[in-house]
């Protein structure tokens, strides 16, 4: 029987502002990206957010980025390793205090924007990234790009990581996903994402810009809960996986 | 026989900017405060100190502050309980992370300037920090200001708590310190300051403002590394407890 | 012919976070407060907030807060005078360097949240402000609560003032806002709120609750654009005002 | 008879945190670059910086950097366009305020450390630079890397500007500085730095890694106030040049 994970970033709310329907998105996903204050996220939205997918049985997963709140963690920062493996743990243990505090388990670290996007490129980042989770807990997974620098770090690590595909980006032949610019980068035919996404599932594959059709391992499924078209393409996409057999479960039952 | 601790705040270095003589001092204390990034400290600067505290057999505690980096954590600030409890779980978790890594116990926590004098006056919020220490890791020490509302508080929570006493300030009569504008308020002499430490610890009791004796509890001498006459302070207060028979040991063997 | 001036707090948005309903509001209002970078608002933020304001023809304030974006602003911190000059100064020549790309003259500076109503109580930080002010540009106009410290700060420090009025709140004795807790402190009844407002333009007095008439210097009416519930009553309140023949002009006529 | 310019960067002190030896190399200088509080210096400090400069006679200039504290604004950041013009305008508003509170006039901009160096290879980010500059005041001058894109962008933006030669650094054949991995890339030799900065302002030459004389502009020499030894090689850069009939003045006096 095939399984998939279906993951979100949560708890991006800061202070005064807010950020995503948490609260709705949370009933389709089994995993929860929780923003961990650097990118996005404070204090009590993260113990809020933490309360909240305990309460669901939602997975919760630290979503470490750059220290730049004005940017949301978007722009790309040149950081040694030492910093990305200090930000990392920094971030990971702030999050852990408050899974400790609801008594359940961290899943996995899933970094953030531009911090997830250098890495997944880098290899030497990617292995700082991973050194700083498994001094914080072996046990804890890597949600990464499949098929990038993440997965090979976490092996070489000796990390247990799970592949992350994306429902509504194209891919490129690299198995990158194509620069947000490019014509199509985005799939807003909602029929073909979830197509897409099943065949990444089911097959194993992708089709690229190009045509052709490159492997892909598919744990974990990004989704986003940031609007409601956002939220119905998530309930969508999830009673389509269920009815074709898939069945939605945390990736730490997959890896 | 009499035991007591010595502790120190280090960690308090950000980025390109030092403060603080945390190799020298770190030689004569037996408990270390590491700041956690709200009003002192980084995530690399957190990494190297604790390396350094647990290479050294120091004791480590978190020094979880105010978010006000630009006055050091030490301008009143009226947060409310639940933002207090936060605040201290998430600084608590982050050190918990490098405390991890090195494969060591995190001791106790002490709450860092104005959040600590607020709370040794407030009975809310000494609580609600109590509480959020004790979400994290039951097992953790509290350090609060001997006689104050912290102390009252972790008694009210059920968690362990080390009582402070200071070598080098004036106790009004309530066991509050006098308040650093009174005259008289920092004691210059090293020796009073000695004499009078060696009392606290052996009799219990502290001569206050008006020349009465107070009965304190003394677990633990705050201790500084700021300068090099603070460090040498340090030395010679160590050397003096000693000769007086008194050991010097990490909290958690106290209380 | 009675004058007086409608102002609201805008340009609060953050990196990705988006406050306020900037354009709706611009519309009825006459002078605009732009946050400054420490509680809210960011440079590309007020770039954008004068562009609109400037050519909406809206005269445009500085709206100055305490460096505290996770509490925006809202929350008390004991800063000394030197700080609070210096505070003022800087976000008010920054907002200045956005006037001044606009061709625009900055109008007025109004402190915010906390800053705004500690200053209301306590002269010297009032005075501190207005010094500030003062030395950046002496034209500028405090916008302070009438009656309170602010207005007796700027007399003696020599620098214009204009008194605000809030239309929604319920008001002591003493001139000072009910606090939010005591029941009836906002005005819910928009018909209510309209009443009172016209009645503290035209007569000068506003009924306290203890049903007193407190004599009130109404130059400006501070008004909101959080949600369209807050538009829509800037708009009800725009059409009652020039129906009783009360023209909306912004401060600087008034002063 | 020949002039140059000595400028240093001043103001780097934050809150409880101390850089630099301001006092001791105002002396020697000729204009004072002020950090803005993004990568380092908080409005008490500018304060303070511009005060002292002024009491001294020495021109100032504001010194914006990327909004990186924790990484002293050295590490290189992607921003836009966009988001580069609102920060120049920004940092130099404020700063802005300080000069005009101490009635004197603001001089130049220096963009600091990963800003200056990615500007001066992108020309894109430096005209950014320059009309953000410009926006805010047209007479500022613009101090930026001689025969970089700075001096390029000013030139098409109609920004007067001044090129900046650095004493103590080696140079590359297309002008930039040696990278400083580069063995002998930083010149360690006083005698041999003095030298070169003569011959730079005397013969508008440098010698380069390869030994080839590269023509280069000298307005602004570039020296460092962080310790005493680059303090006292101010002081003898000072006295050569003077021994050497060429006049130590503002770069305002230059361009």
């Amino acid at each position: 029987m095939y399984k998939v994970d279906l993951n979100a970033d949560l708890g991006e709310s800061f202070g005064a502002y807010t950020i995503g329907m948490d609260k709705d998105v949370l009933k389709y996903i089994s995993s929860a990206n929780v923003a961990c204050g650097f990118h996005a996220g404070d204090p009590v939205v993260m113990e809020k957010t933490v309360a909240m997918a305990a309460a669901n049985g939602t997975a919760v997963g630290a979503h470490p980025g750059f220290p730049d709140l004005q940017g949301f963690g978007r722009r790309n920062m040149v950081i040694s390793a030492e910093e990305a493996k200090a930000y990392i743990k920094y971030q990971v243990g702030a999050l852990l205090a408050f899974t400790k505090a609801q008594g359940i388990k961290l899943q996995h670290v899933k970094p953030h924007g531009a911090f997830y996007n250098m890495a997944g490129k880098d290899f030497a980042l990617a292995k700082a990234i991973c050194e700083g989770i498994k001094e914080v807990d072996p046990d804890l997974i890597l949600l990464g790009l499949a098929e990038s620098q993440h997965i090979a770090a976490a092996k070489e690590v000796g990390l247990r990581c799970a592949s992350e595909v994306f429902a509504d980006r194209a891919y490129m032949d690299d198995g990158s996903l194509a620069p947000r610019k490019m014509p199509g980068a985005v799939i807003h035919d909602a029929d073909l994402a979830v197509s897409r996404t099943i065949r990444m599932i089911k097959e194993g594959v992708v089709e690229t810009v190009t045509g052709n059709l490159l492997p892909i391992k598919a744990d974990s499924v990004c989704v986003h809960g940031d609007n409601p078209q956002a939220v119905e393409f998530v309930k969508r996409l999830r009673e389509a996986l269920q009815a074709e057999g898939i069945e939605i479960v945390p990736m730490a039952e997959l890896v």
